[in-house]
């Protein structure tokens, strides 16, 4: 039963896209007003940068964690704080946890699906090569080799909530989809889960590997010389996941040795990823600049307004956070 | 019940492959002995020219329907003819009906996907800007602008079997489909099927247009200026049918107007395509080399073998042509 008592949730919106989310909160508020009939949402601060923060007056915070970071151990009153990205890295090492902390999910998935595919259809379909073909003088009329997705083995490291989203398109590809996760806890679609101590087995099993592991103390250097070097000649290695995952040197080394075809690169250890990094010169690595699911103001708004109902309703958040097991 | 009495098809190969699908049929009759224990290929000739053929001595023909042309109407002795290519026009100017003509199907749709697949998301993730920034000096850490396909319609002109093999993988990208056939009978997994007379209100409803249809009399030009200007400033135009579907003046006029973003192009008037053709230099423009389904030898093996398999059991032929209705 619906309460008839309208509550009003004190919204600080910190960001770098703050009036942008504002606004498409505005506008969804327009476009929902019957559903939002109870709930009244005010945004009494809205930032892009903590400068701007009066501390002691934020209840309900939507941010960016890397700005959120220096204020929310200084906001008495912080209850909840809704994140505007998938991580949380930048505010998991505070020892404030007194609040709930929920990420930004569900929208990732459909983004990072086209993305993963994006690129493996690339080298299956050798788009390059024509792309020269057409371009040499005179222009070549030629078929360059092609190795169909269709049979090959997908695999995915860190098949949570947006590795998940990729099954479906793997399986429409005639791909068979193998996983790695923490618990190695069966998953609908994939032929098996590995866990972590087995991870040699899963890049055995796999023809690409989409890295997709979240910043934590055990992904670090996850993607190593050992696992890369269980690769296929044709492999593609794709790592959309955090920079903190691959050793850097050893994928560089597996590279060159042909252990793999090719590298495509979302995340680094640091971005943007420096000039002189030997990844850009690199002419089996591709880079995109932490864009493969790069959500957009609208997206933010609809799992904010989505959570800020259930708030209201006193019911449990969507995609909160637990502190103790770090995910 | 099975025949006790084994029954042998003497074979001809007719093909530019020939040696290649001689020894791909060889390789699946040994795989799959139990299978065939009643049937006895026995391949009598296997040529690349038909100047190396005894036309009296065909009588079951796996051909190119191109090399087929010259010696279909000189061989009396014909019954069946399995074709290695979907489309099948250089056979059906002959005079002579008087034998079941086969195609190649059920082997396409998977590869046809892959192609269409790789060039739409190519430009939805805009990966030649990252590829450019990359090679910048110095590189450029940069977003460049994309534009998913989920929440997109796709549009298959001719969604016969090729065109459905597309389906499964629109929708697991969240895209809508909808298709243009001769009937514009439904079909599973489009959310609607238009007739010819309603192409102008397909090209409306698609952001993204396909063409598959095969080259009959009523597909000339059916890529018409018409047509073209109903798409949308960021759609895609491939032609993985017939290259007799589009009208080539039309398409480059478009193209320079911004009616449409890009054009992919597998298959031309002529082929290969001339060097001198304006398709080549227009920067809006990608072409490949009528590879966008290329079957492999052992696709061809597969489906003659299981045609094979039919025809010793006096079963009708799967993919049969119908002489009267054209397809």
């Amino acid at each position: 039963m619906k309460t008839s008592v309208p509550s009003t949730i004190a919204l600080t919106i910190l960001s770098d896209e703050a009036p942008d989310i504002k606004q498409a909160i505005t506008a969804q508020l327009n476009h929902q007003a019957e559903k939002f009939a109870d709930v009244s949402i005010d945004v009494v601060q809205c930032a892009m940068s903590a400068t701007h923060i009066d501390v002691n007056n934020v209840s309900v915070l939507l941010a960016d964690p890397d700005l959120a970071a220096s204020i929310i151990e200084k906001s008495p009153s912080l209850t909840w704080c809704q994140s505007t990205w998938a991580g949380n890295a930048p505010l998991l090492q505070l020892n404030k946890k007194d609040y709930v902390l929920t990420g930004l999910k569900g929208v990732f998935g459909k983004l990072m699906r086209e993305y993963v595919f994006a690129y493996l259809l690339q080298h299956a379909r050798n788009i390059p090569t024509f792309a020269a073909n057409q371009l040499a003088s005179p222009p070549k009329w030629e078929a360059s080799s092609r190795l169909p997705l269709n049979g090959q083995t997908l695999g995915i490291l860190g098949i949570g909530s947006i590795g998940q989203a990729l099954i479906p398109v793997a399986k429409a590809f005639g791909m068979r989809v193998v996983g790695l996760s923490r618990s190695g806890a069966h998953v609908e679609g994939a032929d098996k889960v590995y866990t972590p101590d087995q991870i040699a087995d899963f890049a055995k099993r796999a023809d690409h590997v989409v890295n997709l592991m979240p910043d934590t103390p055990n992904t670090q250097n996850m993607v190593s010389y050992e696992l890369l070097n269980q690769l296929k000649p044709h492999s593609i290695f794709i790592n959309a996941g955090r920079g903190s995952a691959v050793d850097e040197d050893a994928l560089i080394k597996s590279l060159d040795e042909g252990k793999l075809a090719h590298a495509v690169l979302d995340v680094f250890r640091q971005e943007p990823l420096p000039a002189g990094h030997a990844f850009w010169a690199h002419p089996n690595i591709s880079i995109t600049a932490h864009t493969a699911a790069e959500s957009a103001p609208s997206d933010i708004a609809d799992v904010f307004l989505n959570n800020a109902l259930r708030y209201a309703q006193n019911k449990p958040l969507n995609y909160a956070f637990n502190f103790e097991q770090g995910y």
